[in-house]
């Protein structure tokens, strides 16, 4: 339920009210009947440190997509359709239009995928620089598969929108105060991969999924049993011009594709036979084949699109 | 799942793996199957900005207890039976030690109560002093009952272990840099009501029931429907000595009520015949009679333990 104790509690509970039925769920005096049977998918993220520059920028809007897009792009890599969420904002400063604003949004966004706020909480956090958004997500699973990828598949690598919300810890080490050059870039918004790609997977044969975040592309390990994966660089997805501008201030390869996507926030595993399929039907982001799986012991090789190097973790 | 992407993903998976077989839910392979069929609660809270001095003192358990006590003194309140949770732990440094040990207390009060950790999140915010626990927690509820004082009910309450997690901004306010005179009663647990109260409910008639939060006295307002609630200062749950210094520094007296439980952590409604078998059977916690409810318009009004003043709220 969702009884913030804190200011806005009318206001808050008025704008969230707009969610309690969906095709999934109905909300009812504080009482969630679910519609469906199915197995049961819990998922917690937030934007981290990214959530110092949109709150001095005031893009409230991008914070709530940046928290939508770490839960719903996760859920998409175990083929979990999102139901619920519960969401905790922490806000540095008692102000009741941004955090209305904030609350707007995150109606907004889940409305669009018959997402139900089903809880939440609203805490003004005075020890904190920079606001946060903690949404945990809850999510069904029709039929439980495996997420790994297979000898002989194609990696296809789908776009991302520059830093996305990881290794901004880093950023600030290697900007410094000279981050308000980059400001534009630090705060864009992560992309959501699940809105092109949840219905996709129920067509196509897809043996693997990661979404590229914290760890980037050492997170592939994860989905390598008796196999490597090898990522080329004559691909099509160049990274942006801010990942250029980090490995220019010093950063090695080896620290620039195990911390950020380098223009890649998406990686699918499928038999040669479907890549056509799932290239053209991911319509609305770019994407192309970036490399394939080969028999090996679970590393991953990658030929750095900022030199010469070949990059092995 | 708990898919944390930060370091000690393999050590915490290990810890939380100890809950994912409970009488309520069993968790294989990512997927959770829930063994009953109620209706839902979904609530969610943290220990805001007292996790300044936890963490400045290193009481890992005591932020623990207190997040799971500020959730499960609020589902007591709806009667909803906690199955699940899914955690966020933000760190301001990388501390494997100390993330750990804080995940291992979460683990032990966790499997104290069957209720399994389905999700979980770490972040290291290096951005914020202190650490904050948010905890979103799912219940379920057998019988959906309204939660309202009637007219004619004993208000029965339960005493507090002192400030627990609310006002902490206040406090900083008034105490500022002297705080450390009273670091230990900053940092003393919230009380678990739950744990002696949730049973006992199946068996008495108890009308409603409020937790002593964030707004405290103000909030037994919310269970007002066409009557007021009188608390008078002739009862045996006495402010503690940190209410005393704090109302010495001059705040007033209806501030005090308003900001701070004064002594008083959980308040219950219930008719004159039952009140004997509540107070007798809430055995391991102090709790006395303190007041009633009379016809009105949805006044609290509360005769001053500080003073020969009454408040109205």
């Amino acid at each position: 339920m969702y009884d913030t104790t804190k200011p806005y509690k009318k206001q808050i509970l008025e704008l969230v009210k707009q969610t309690w039925e969906t095709p999934y769920i109905s909300l009812k005096e504080g009482v969630v009947k679910e519609k469906f049977n199915y197995g049961k998918y819990r998922h917690v993220d937030g934007i981290g440190t990214k959530g110092i520059y949109l709150y001095e920028q005031e893009y409230l809007e991008g914070a709530v997509i940046d928290a939508m897009a770490m839960n719903l792009n996760d859920l998409l890599m175990v083929r979990a359709t999102p139901y619920e969420i519960v969401d905790h904002l922490f806000y540095p400063e008692d102000d009741k239009e941004a955090i209305l604003e904030t609350i707007g949004y995150l109606v907004k966004e889940c409305k669009k995928r018959d997402i139900a706020i089903t809880g939440g909480e609203t805490a003004i956090h005075n020890n904190m620089k920079g606001l946060e958004l903690s949404i945990t997500m809850l999510g069904f699973i029709k039929k439980p598969e495996l997420n790994k990828f297979e000898v002989g598949d194609v990696l296809i690598g789908v776009e991302s929108n520059g830093l996305h919300s990881n290794g901004f810890t880093k950023v600030r080490e290697i900007l410094g105060e000279d981050y308000q050059k980059y400001i534009n870039e630090l705060i864009k918004p992560t992309l959501i991969y699940s809105d092109s790609i949840l219905e996709l997977i129920e067509n196509v044969e897809i043996h693997g999924m990661q979404h590229i975040t914290g760890g980037a592309f050492t997170k592939l390990k994860d989905l390598l049993k008796g196999c490597n994966a090898l990522i080329t660089k004559e691909h099509n997805l160049e990274p942006q011009e801010i990942f250029k501008e980090l490995y220019g201030k010093g950063i090695s390869d080896a620290e620039m594709y195990k911390t950020f996507n380098c223009g890649i926030g998406f990686v699918l595993g499928a038999p040669e036979y479907e890549v056509d399929k799932i290239i053209s039907e991911i319509k609305s982001i770019k994407s192309g084949v970036i490399g394939r799986i080969i028999s090996g012991s679970g590393k991953v090789k990658i030929e750095s699109k900022f030199s010469d190097k070949e990059i092995k973790y």
